[in-house]
C-alpha cells in the first residue's frame, strides 16, 4: 500500500492554489525577482517521517523563520536568565518591524519582533574565527541534517536597504540593549535571514522542536526540553504580530512567518510543518501559507486544543508468570508524564494483595519526565508498604543517574524476558 | 496500595502556603470578609477521578471563573458566528475592568474582561421565565455535576458598587454592543458571577472542557469540540490579563482567575485544575494560586508544550487468524487524529502482499476524528487497490452515519472475536 | 458714514454659506429636527459694541459651549486650587466623549471633553434651593446680560439617549472623582448644555472674557483676570478636540464648539466671536463654522501670534506747565502692563535735570497691572533720587488700597487740570 | 532717571538661584562639563531695547533652540506648504527624542522634537559650498545681528554618541521622509545644535519674532509675517514637550528649550526672553529657567492670554484746520489691525455732516495690516457717499503697491504738516 498523506498534502496544496492575494516583499529588492507562484508544502512527524508536495526543493531565505532557532540557540548557548534579561516575552501587538521596547524595563518586548531579534543574534557568544551568522547557520544545518548555505544576493541586496533595520539597530544601542557596533549586529541579523531552506528542511527543523529537542533521524539530543518549551511558548505568543487572538483559535499552533513566504508550525510531540509561497500579505505572512495553515488546523486535527487523551494508553499489558503466577508483569509503553503517571498509580490500585512480586518494564516507554519517575518509584515505594516486591525494569537505560539515585536495588537493566526466565 | 497523587498535591498547597502576600479584593465589601487563609485545590482527569487537597469544600463566588462557561453556554446557544459578532477574540493587553473596544470594529476585545464578559451574558437568549443568570446557573450545574445556587449576599454587596460595571454597561450600550437596558445585563452579570462553588466543582467543570465537552462521570456531551476548542484558544490568549507572554512560557496551559480568589486551568486531553486562596494581587489573581499553578506546571510537565508523542501508540496489538494464517487483525487504541493516522498508514503501507484480508478493529478507540476516519478510509482503498478484502470492525459504533456514508459494505458492527469465528 | 463691518461679516458669510458639508448632530434626536441652513456670526469688542450677521437671532443650545464658562463659575465659587484637584488641563489628544482619565492621578484630562465638564459641573457648589444648572443659568445670564432659558425639549431628549454621559458618570464614580449619585451629575450636566443662546449671547458672553472679566456694557467685574487667563489657556489647548496644532497655526485664538453647530472663540483684549451653523463634522465642530474662524483669522489678523506691539501708544502727550516751564506732565493712556511701563520708564530716563516736577497723569489709562504699578513707583522713586518732585494724578481712582499702600503723599485724585492750576 | 528694569531681572533671578535641582545633561559628554551654577537671563523689545541679567556673556550651544529658527529658514526658503508635506505641526505628547511619526501621513509630528528638526534640516536646499549647518549658522547670525561660531568640541562630543539621533535619521530614510543619506543629515543636524549663542543674542533673535519678523536695531526684515505666525504657534503647542496644557496656563507664552539649559519665549509684539541655566530636569528643560518663566509670567504679566485692549489708543488726536474749520484732521497711531480699524470707522461714524474735508493721517502709524488697509479705505468710501472729501496721509509710505492699487487719488505722500498748508 502506498500511504494516501502526500495526497492529502497535494489536496491542501491545490485548495489554496487559486489564491493569487498579495504580493512579492519589495522591500528587498532581490525578493522580489522570486517566482510567485511558488507553492510547497512538507511535514515531518516526530519519528522522522516526511511528506511534502508541491515545489519542495526550492530554496528560499529563512528571513525571521531563522528567529525562533536563534532565539533557541541563544538560550543554549548562555542560559535562559540571560537571555531574559536582554529580550522580553510578551506580544507587542505591533507589526514586526517596529521597535517595541518593553516600557518598563526598555528591552525589546519579544525575541520575534526584529528588535528582539537582532539582540537575540547579538546575544551568540562572540568567537573571533566563526562569525555569529556562522554559528547560527552551523547550529540550522544540525537541525536540518544537511549543509545549509547563504544567500549571498539577498544578503548584499538587504544590506544595502535595511534602513529600518539600522534605525533599530542604534535605537538598541542608545538604550544599551545593545553594547556594540549596531552596524555590525544589524549585517550580522541580515545574514541569518539570508540562510537557504527548502520547506523539507524547515519540516525537519520544526520537527526537532515538536520532538522536545530531539533530532528524529539522528536520535541526537540537539536542544534541552525546556529550551524547546521556551522557544514554542513564545513562537505561540508573539509569532504571528498581530491578531494573536485570531490565530489561537482559528489554528491553534506555535508558528512564524517569513517575508521570503515562508510559514513554520510545530504541534507539540506531533508534527513540524513547513510552507512556502512568496505572496505576502499586509502584515508580512504569505497569504497562501496561512489559508493552508487554516485548513490543516481545520480539516486534521492539527490544533493544541484538540488535546488528545492520551493516558488510557499507558498500558501495553498486564500478564502473569511464575509458577504460582505470583508474578505480575506491568509492560508499559508511550511516555510517562503526571497524566499517564496518574493512571498507572491508579491501576496498581486495583491490584488484589497476596502477589508476591510486581514487575514494571519501561522498555518500551518513549519518554520519561522527572515527575514520571518520581510519581513511579511513590508507587513503588506504596507498594513495598504493601508487602510486594517490586521489580523495575530499564533495559534500554531510561532513567538517568540523578533519577537513579538510591533506586538502584529496585532496579534491574537486564531485558524483560530475560530476567523473568527466572521465574519459570 | 494507596495512590500517592493526594500527597503530591498537599505537597504543592504546603509549598505555596506560606507566601502571604497579596489581599482580599476590597472593591466588593462582601469578599472582604472571608478567611484570607483558605487554599484548596482539586484536579480532575478526564475520566473523571478527582484529586483534592486543603479547604477542598469550601464554596466561594466564581466572579470571573463564570466567564469561559458563559462563553461556551453563549456559543452553544446561538453559534459561533453569531458571538464573535458582539465580542472578539483578542488580548486586550489591559486589566480586566478596562473597557478595551476593539477600535475597529468597536465591539469588546474579548470575553474574558469585563466588558465582554457583560455582553457575552447578554447574548444568552432571553427567555421569559428563565433569567439569563438563572440558565447560566444551570448549565453550570450540569457542568459540575450538582446544583450549584448563587450567593445572594455577595451578589446585593456587589450591585450597590457595581459603578465600573455599570460604567462599562452604558459605554456598551452607547456604541450598541447591548441593545437592551444595561442596568439589567449588568445585573444579571453580577449574579452569574455570584454562583457558588468548591474546588471540587470548578476540576469537574474544567475537566469536561479538558475531555473535550464530555461531562467525565455521566459521558454526556455537554459541549461541541470545536466550542470547546473556541473557549480553550480565548482562555489561553485572553484568560491571565497582562502578562500573556510570562504566562505561557512559565505555566503554558488556558487558564482564568477571579476576584474571590479561584483559578482555572485546562490541559486538553488530560487534566482540570482549580485552585483557592483568596488573597488576589493588583492585577485580581490569586498570590498564592499563581505559585501552585506555576508549581504544577514545572514541577509535573502539566504545560501545553510538553506536547505527549503520542502516535506511537495506536497499534494495541497484530496478529494473524485463519487457517492459512490469511487474515491480518490490527486491533487498534486510543485517538485516531491525524498523527495517530498517519502512524497507522505507515505501519500498513509494510503490509507485505499476498494476503487476502485485513481486519481493522476500531472497537477499543476512545475517539475517532473526522480527519482519522477519512484517512483510515483512504488506506483502506488503497489497500483494496493493492488486492486485499478490507473490513472495519466498528462494535461500539463510533462511526456516524455521515462518516459512513458509502462505507457500509466494508464496516461491521459485530464485535471482533464473533467477526473473527468464521475464519476459523 | 455707516461702519462697512456688518458688510465685512456679511460677506465672510456668504463664502461660507455655500459649504453644505457635514450633517446634523444625530444622536440627540432633537437636534436632528433643526433648519440646517442656519448661519449666523456675531462679534463683540472689548467696549461692548457688537455686530452681526445671518441668522443673529435663532435660538440654539449651548451644549459644549458651555463647558468653559462652567469651568470659570467652578474656579470663581471654589478657587483654582480646588477644581485643579479634580480637573486636569491637559489635552486629551481625544474625542469630547471620550473618558480620558489622566493615567497618574487618574482625574479627567481637562474641563473642556465631557468627563471633564461634567466633573466641573459637580465642582459648582451644591445649593438646596438652587440646583447647580440654574446657578449656571444665572452666571451665564449675566454674563450675556439678559435672562437666558432652558430647551426643555432638547434636555429631555437628551436625558433619554445619555448612555455614554452615563458610561462617563459612573466611571467618574467609579475612580472617586464624582462623590456623589453620577445620574443626578449627568443629568444637571445636560440641563446645563440646553440653555437656549444667540450668537450675539454668545459674542457678548465671550467679549467679558476677552475684556479680562469685565462686561463691557455695565462695566461689571464678573470673573477675576487670573480665572479669565485660566479658562482662555485651557481653551486655546483643549478647546478644539484633535488637531490642536492644525487649529492653532490656522486659526490661532482660544475657542471651543458645540454640537448643536455653534462655536465661539475670544481674542484677549480685543474681540469675542461667536458662529451658529448646524451641521458639523465627524469631530463634533461646525463645519461652516470652522471657514468662518479660518477666513477671520486669515482675512482679519484675528490671531494670537498677530501680536500687535502696543508700547509705542502709551504716552498721550508730554507738555510742561508752570512760569517757569517746571512743570513736565505725561499725560499717558491705554494700558500699563509690564511691556508699557518698560516704555515709559525709558522716556522718563530720558528727562533731562533741572525740572523741579514731573506730573504722571493715570487718567486716560484704561488699565493698569499689578507689574505696572509697582514699576512706575519704582520709577517715581528713582526719579526722586535723582531730585524731582513727582505726583501721580489718579482721578479716576485706578489704584486700589493695596497698590496705594505708603504712596498716599504721591498721588492726588483731582482732576489733573484742576490740580495743575495750581501751577500757573 | 536710571531704568529700574535691571534690578527686576536681577531679582528674578535672585529668587530662582537657590533652586539648585536638577543636574547637567549627560547624554552629551562635553555638555556635562559646564558650570552648573552658570545663570542667564535677557529680554529684548521689539523696539531693540536690550535688558540683561547675571551670565551674559556666557556663550553656550543652542541645541533645540536651534529648531524653531530652522524651521523658519525652511520655510522661507522653500515655502510653508512644502515644509508641511514633510513636517506636521501637532504636539506629540511624547519626549522631544522619541520618533513620534504621525500616524496617518508617516511624517514627523512636528518640528520641535528631533525627528522633525532632522527632517526640518534637511528642507534647507542643498548648497554644494554652503553646508546646511553653515547656511544655518548664517541665518541665525543675521537675527542675532553678530556673527555666531560652532563649538566643533560639543559637535564632535555628541556626534560620538548620537545613537538615537542616527536611529530616528535611518527611520525617517525608511519612511521616506529623508531622501538621503541620513548619516549626512544627522551630523548636519548636530552641528546645527552646536552654534554658540549668549541669552542677549537669544533675547535679540527672539524679538525678531516678537517684532514681527523685523530684526528690531537694523529694522530688515528677516522674516515674513506669516512665516513668524507659524513658526510662534508651532512653538506654542509643540514646544515644551509634554505637559503643553501646564505650560499654557501657567506661564503661556511660545517657547522652546535646549538641554544645554537655554529656554527662549516670545510675547508676540512685545518682548523676545532667554534664559540660560545649564541643570536640567528629566524632561530636558533647564530647572531654573522654568522657575523664571512662570515668575515672569505671573509677575510680569507676560502671558499671552493678559490681552492688551490696543483698541482705545488708535486716535492720536482729532483737530479741525482751515479757515471755516471745514477740515478735520485725524492722526492715527500704533498699530490699524482688525480691531483698530474698527475702532476708527466707529470713530468717524460719529463725524457729523457738513464737513467738506476729512483728513486720516497714517505718518505714525507703526504698522498696518492688510485688513486695516481695506477697513480704512472702505471708510474711505462711504465718507464719500456721504458727501465728504477724504484725504490718506501716508508720508512715511506705509502702504505698499498692491495697497494702492486704484487708490492713488486719495493717497498723498506729503509730510501732514506741508499738506495742510493749503488749507491755511
Amino acid at each position: 500500500m502506498k500511504t494516501p498523506v502526500p495526497d492529502y498534502l497535494k489536496h491542501v496544496l491545490s485548495a489554496c492554489a487559486a489564491n493569487d492575494k498579495g504580493k512579492l516583499a519589495d522591500y528587498i529588492p532581490e525578493l522580489a525577482n522570486v517566482n510567485p507562484d511558488r507553492l510547497g508544502l512538507a511535514l515531518s512527524t516526530v519519528d522522522g517521517t516526511i511528506y511534502s508536495a508541491g515545489d519542495d526543493k526550492v530554496e528560499f531565505t529563512m528571513q525571521s523563520l531563522s528567529k525562533p532557532f536563534t532565539y533557541a540557540l541563544a538560550i543554549k548557548e548562555i542560559g535562559l536568565i540571560k537571555v531574559l534579561e536582554k529580550v522580553g516575552v510578551e506580544p507587542s501587538g505591533e507589526a514586526f518591524n517596529q521597535i517595541s521596547l518593553d516600557k518598563e524595563r526598555n528591552i525589546p518586548k519579544n525575541p520575534m519582533i526584529n528588535s528582539g531579534a537582532i539582540t537575540t543574534h547579538s546575544l551568540i557568544p562572540y568567537k573571533k574565527t566563526v562569525p555569529r551568522a556562522e554559528q547560527i547557520r552551523r547550529f540550522l544545518s544540525a537541525l536540518a541534517g544537511r549543509e545549509l548555505s547563504f544567500d549571498e544576493q539577498v544578503y548584499q541586496s538587504e544590506i544595502k536597504t535595511a534602513f529600518r533595520n539600522m534605525s533599530i539597530g542604534y535605537m538598541l544601542r542608545t538604550v544599551g540593549v545593545l553594547e556594540d557596533d549596531p552596524k555590525e549586529m544589524v549585517n550580522g541579523y541580515i545574514k541569518q535571514c539570508a540562510i537557504k531552506v527548502t520547506v523539507k528542511d524547515l519540516a525537519v527543523m520544526t520537527s526537532v522542536l515538536a520532538n522536545g529537542g530531539i533530532q528524529p533521524k539522528t536520535g541526537k539530543r540537539l536542544l534541552d526540553r525546556s529550551v524547546v518549551r521556551q522557544v514554542l511558548s513564545v513562537m505561540l505568543s508573539c509569532g504571528m504580530y498581530d491578531a494573536a487572538g485570531d490565530w489561537l483559535t482559528t489554528v491553534g499552533i506555535p508558528a512564524k512567518s517569513g517575508v521570503a513566504g515562508g510559514i513554520i508550525g510545530v504541534l507539540p510531540g506531533q508534527v513540524g510543518i513547513a510552507v512556502f509561497s512568496p505572496k505576502i500579505d499586509e502584515h508580512g505572512n504569505s497569504v497562501r501559507g496561512l489559508r493552508i495553515f487554516e485548513n490543516l488546523a481545520r480539516d486534521m486535527g492539527l490544533h493544541l486544543m484538540e488535546g488528545t487523551p492520551s493516558a488510557q494508553t499507558i498500558l501495553q499489558s498486564r500478564y502473569t508468570v511464575g509458577k504460582k503466577n505470583n508474578v505480575v508483569v506491568y509492560e508499559l509503553r508511550g511516555v510517562l508524564q503526571f497524566t499517564e503517571s496518574e493512571m498507572l498509580l491508579r491501576i496498581l490500585q486495583d491490584e488484589p494483595a497476596g502477589k508476591s512480586t510486581i514487575v514494571l518494564d519501561l522498555t518500551n516507554l518513549s519518554l520519561i519526565h522527572d515527575v514520571g519517575v518520581r510519581m513511579l518509584f511513590e508507587g513503588v515505594d506504596r507498594l513495598k508498604q504493601d508487602g510486594y516486591k517490586v521489580v523495575v525494569v530499564d533495559s534500554e537505560g531510561l532513567l538517568d543517574k540523578e533519577q537513579l539515585k538510591g533506586r538502584k536495588r529496585e532496579v534491574v537493566t537486564e531485558e524483560l524476558e530475560k530476567f523473568l526466565e527466572k521465574f519459570k
